[in-house]
């Protein structure tokens, strides 16, 4: 017996209905039956999803404007997606950072894997950020708010909705606190230095969790080094790096702003005196610190997505390669070049192949120490793995 | 010039000479000149590589019993490969293993990644233990022995011949203490416990450093856990699950000297109270433990090599998707699942949907909350990174 309050949809004969029967989340709009009742169906409208012999195969959220008509909510097609079933999910997910972290600072929820498709919520302590990136999530907003304040102990709960991942589905722009109040930037602890996250001013949710494990690998070589932090936002690696004992850090952005929270976080951390900032263009910047014959112990580049989707690829490897060369000629004999990206378009083999070619272009020898992605509270599901878009890549320069 | 006392050998028109030139550092029988004065020279001689326009290309290690009939050492055709040259390899790759590790337990030299083809070191404290995997280091066992020692101040020298690679380059089996004694197991300190290292009984080298960082990331897992090692060895994940707050930990492997290894770790570790062991072949311990009704917060699964060659892959993937499914059932809800590959054949890719198909054939859902590889005292060069064959995946089931 299914559900009685959910419309029901149906799969076409040509839909993978064996993936989706295996873990895969979706339905695209070619493999579902759309009939007049079905597209009258209301973006966010939850559902029945039946294969093609009428057979139920879980609740799913429908969104005829998106390529992804259908995400499937929960296999049991008995499944009521209400206050107690978010409740479930989030303590499910909160389980595991808290078995992680000491600290109320991570990512929450990371979508689909986390079963929830579409919704990214990041914490910082009492504060949490819900990007509905997906329609369903807009209209269930004040459920989820609520359970996340239920489950969490979060006093105040903003909405960001100004990822890129929203025009697909339709939906607008808009970051607003939705409960409590912020009026200044959140000190965050993380691998010992103290960041700070602007939510309502900064990229994103205004602070990046995904690197946190990339900033401890570069931390444990960077005891008495000098560190050169490129594309730096608020300050990732450097801080990270001076941390573990760095006599310096240098960090380059292009925006201001960033650079200013990365300056009050090092102040807050107690770095201030080995704390350089540097405005400009990552490339300009390059090619002035080699005129002026500077060189790093480490240097880090993580840069935005040069290769954000298939059509930039080729262009996007190029500037890969490029950055790895610039950066590499920073680096002293026997130091460190750390590159990352967070491009969907380039794969792991592609970034390297690009990144070794750079570094072989600059005339230096190389070893990879090691490849990392997006840390433990950045769950993937399998079937999305490639998904698994941040890319971290150590060099040893002159081995 | 080149170097008046090698012999000079030289690439056919239809080798790779510009992946040579671009840091790719084997040369394979099918691309050298073979003519009978290369063929008289010894196996593990030394030689000046040129291309086919007579530009000398670097010294190299030649090998006629080989498929990898030469080895690039230096890509300076003058370079002498003496003493000096080989304390300088060495200190190079020790002040990498002093930046990570706080105690001298590492692996020192990584073969090609370290400029030493062919060569792995790894270091017990005081004790070194070489794996000369190719013939020129079975040549210049003693000089290589002798720089080691003025380098890092080991006392005791092991030379481990007992690799699969050894016949492959016609190299005999043997496992010697060359220089100072050896008498018991040796205590390893790694994240927070102690292994016992069995140098001259063991398996390899008797511990697996390679491990480490996916020891650690379990141990983050494991506080308050209850945990099943399977293919334990020594107790690489148990001990370091335990030293994170594991409630118990139960060690199966195959191997009794093994697992009496693995007990005296956790006597030494102050874990004996909590540490259990089980000897057996693993299929039939994870159906044995299905049976009795056990189930686990943590488990892990790190066989040998299921697809060693190319040839084994399809077997070796049926086993791993096997494995997965009979220790996925032991897992509780909400717990996880550590699944490790040391098959070179297969890929990351393969890997782990082989590993998600056992999940889910067990009738289980799952998140994949990290990637992770060897550890960073295992360099690569990014030219041979798909040798990067150590993967572990850790899987959180149920969400």
């Amino acid at each position: 017996m299914t559900h009685p309050s959910y419309p029901i949809i149906r799969l076409k004969p040509n839909a993978e209905a064996r993936a989706i029967r295996h873990g895969f989340p979706w339905v695209y709009a070619n493999e579902l039956v759309t009939d007049r009742r079905t597209k009258a169906l209301a973006s966010g409208a939850l559902a029945i999803l039946e294969d093609t012999n009428r057979a139920p195969m879980g609740v799913v959220t429908l969104n005829t404007k998106s390529k992804i008509i259908a995400r499937i909510l929960d296999r049991d097609p008995e499944a009521k997606i209400d206050a107690a079933w978010f409740e479930a999910k989030l303590r499910r997910a909160l389980d595991h950072r808290e078995r992680l972290y000491d600290t109320p600072f991570y990512r929450l929820v990371h979508a689909e894997a986390d079963g929830l498709p579409g919704i990214v919520i990041d914490r910082f302590g009492d504060v949490a950020v819900i990007q509905p990136n997906a329609a369903w999530a807009e209209e269930l907003f004040d459920t989820l708010s609520a359970a996340l304040i239920k489950v969490t102990g979060v006093t105040t709960v903003v909405k960001n909705g100004t990822g890129r991942a929203r025009s697909l589905e339709g939906l607008t722009e808009e970051l607003v606190v939705m409960t409590g109040e912020i009026d200044a930037p959140i000190p965050v602890p993380m691998n010992g230095a103290t960041y700070m996250a602007d939510i309502l001013g900064g990229q994103k949710t205004g602070l990046f969790f995904d690197q946190r494990p990339n900033h401890a690998f570069t931390q444990q070589l960077s005891k008495g080094a000098k560190v050169l932090d490129m594309f730096s936002h608020v300050g990732g690696f450097s801080l990270a790096a001076l941390a573990g004992g760095a006599t310096s850090a240098l960090a380059v952005d292009s925006s201001a702003g960033a650079l200013e929270l990365a300056r009050q976080g090092a102040v807050a951390s107690g770095f201030e005196d080995k704390f350089t900032t540097r405005k400009g263009d990552a490339f300009d910047v390059l090619a002035a610190l080699a005129e002026e014959g500077e060189t790093f112990d480490v240097v880090v580049c993580d840069p935005p997505a040069f290769a954000p989707s298939k059509k930039s690829l080729e262009a996007g490897l190029r500037a890969y390669e490029r950055i790895a060369r610039l950066a590499a000629t920073l680096v002293k004999p026997g130091g460190y070049l750390v590159v990352c990206s967070c491009s969907h378009a380039a794969d792991l083999q592609k970034f390297r192949n690009s990144s070794a070619r750079g570094i072989g272009r600059a005339g230096r020898r190389m070893q990879l120490v090691s490849t990392n992605f997006a840390g433990p509270d950045h769950p993937l599901l399998p079937h999305l793995a490639e998904s698994g878009y941040l890319k971290a890549l150590t060099f040893r320069l002159d081995v």
